[in-house]
């Protein structure tokens, strides 16, 4: 249902806020160097929400020859900021927060929930859940939005 | 004074404490593929601190065209997993919380250093302040930790 | 439902987890002191799960005039300790993380509940909204959990 | 050095920023109710720092008979207001973090120590280490800022 080069196939959906949401998503995801290369996928983004795959690859690993803390903070980081760009205005991550709760493996496919909490004027809660598929959880995240200037596709598209 | 591949080099100081850090570090980064996929240097170790450093490269930036968050803070909980394995008992981060202040951008030198703030029992609080080099703070990283079983360096090795 | 001194009334449900959860919280509310002198009300519990109410007083508001935060947090930290000693065992906060998203008020009744997210081993995580009566969210709060040793009910009640 | 009803003394050094950090405390500590009520006494201010101590009463203990975890962030968060606002220009707490290390017990002198680690634009943070008077750290916090509409005394007094 997503490509992870061109990001999300276009919705049938009518739903206005569903459309921008994708089209935002397909911007960032056009010039996200870091989300490719490390291998994510965009399975699916709404408005303030996003969900995200990665595989936990050879150099992921760390010290203790699990998948590093920081790289499974950097798919949760990335969910976050696809949901909280879902509205068209630029917005970025002035905090967060993670619980590690079990860890990664070589090879197993972790997959990122992002969700609106809470949205109010220029700051928004995220919550994002990371799970190995189908199974364990391993770090939930809360993102602290701040929205600044600009937005995410220029000119805005119309609906 | 650090070797990218072998971990900090064996310094002159008798310091116990000094030296097993440095064993511990050089055991964690011969195996820490993460640390060496991103391209960071491990600077310096000692007894509850470390100081790393990393180039914003161009497969490390995003959708805002600045280094992503997730490798920023990817750079500061490695420095954290070096400080607080410090002493060759297995820890983990349990929970880590990032304010962002300032972006990085494209080919900027990240400086990350990690200082113990308090130690009870098996569980360790760390603060690391991520810099440009010379310059203003990007981030700041709090961790906590957590002593799981097992040493870093099996058997300890003799002073 | 419930009574402000004396804790939950007895449910009628068989459920043991249930039960517990309430004598759980009844012994722990007999002694909670700032609890009470807070003018907290216990409303209901839960395995992993509470809800609690406390109106902002005169005695609450800070330089700004407006509830202190320090009092929002304690209501919430409140609950979060009724839904992770519900299952009889000593458990205390490790680490807590408040956003702060509107102001409460002078005669503001607040409502905080409390939600279990995870589990595992002797470390939980649970978040916990805190809201004016029918209205705006608060603050939200996320807490992690340490059980120690001892329980709740000495010695634990027969179901 | 402090009165607990009036906030610091005058101090006779000319420091412009000392002199308006504590006109500053001054006017808030005289309408902050939830400060005066939980028995806090405000030792000294500065620009981007505070030092207030509170004991910990009978009414301020929780169900494992030790102070609630409330009471000991909200001494941290009210040493946090105080080094936030000191610039005048009204700031409030966005978010916060604690981490818990040790308990404190009845009769127990807290110290609360904030300092200013960051200030950039419209936020800023903080870190607060509270302690037993002249003994072990009782929590590690640290509070982000956000600055909002007005000043904390109004009109700004001439220095």
């Amino acid at each position: 249902m997503s490509d992870p080069i061109s990001g999300p196939a276009p919705s049938s959906a009518p739903d206005p806020g569903q459309k921008l949401a994708q089209d935002c998503a397909a911007a960032m995801w056009a010039r996200d160097h870091a989300a490719h290369a490390l291998g994510m996928r965009l399975h699916a983004v709404g408005p303030g929400r996003a969900h995200l795959g990665m595989a936990v690859r050879p150099d992921m690993v760390n010290g203790h020859r699990i998948c590093h803390g920081g790289l499974i903070f950097t798919l949760a980081d990335t969910a976050f900021a696809y949901a909280c760009n879902s509205y068209n205005a630029n917005t970025v991550a002035s905090a967060c927060q993670i619980d590690f709760l079990a860890p990664a493996r070589l090879g197993d496919e972790l997959e990122a929930e992002a969700q609106e909490r809470a949205l109010s004027g220029r700051s928004g809660v995220y919550d994002v859940t990371v799970r190995l598929r189908g199974g364990a959880t391993v770090a939930l995240f809360r993102g602290k939005s701040h929205r600044i200037q600009g937005s995410v596709i220029e000119p805005p598209q119309a609906a």
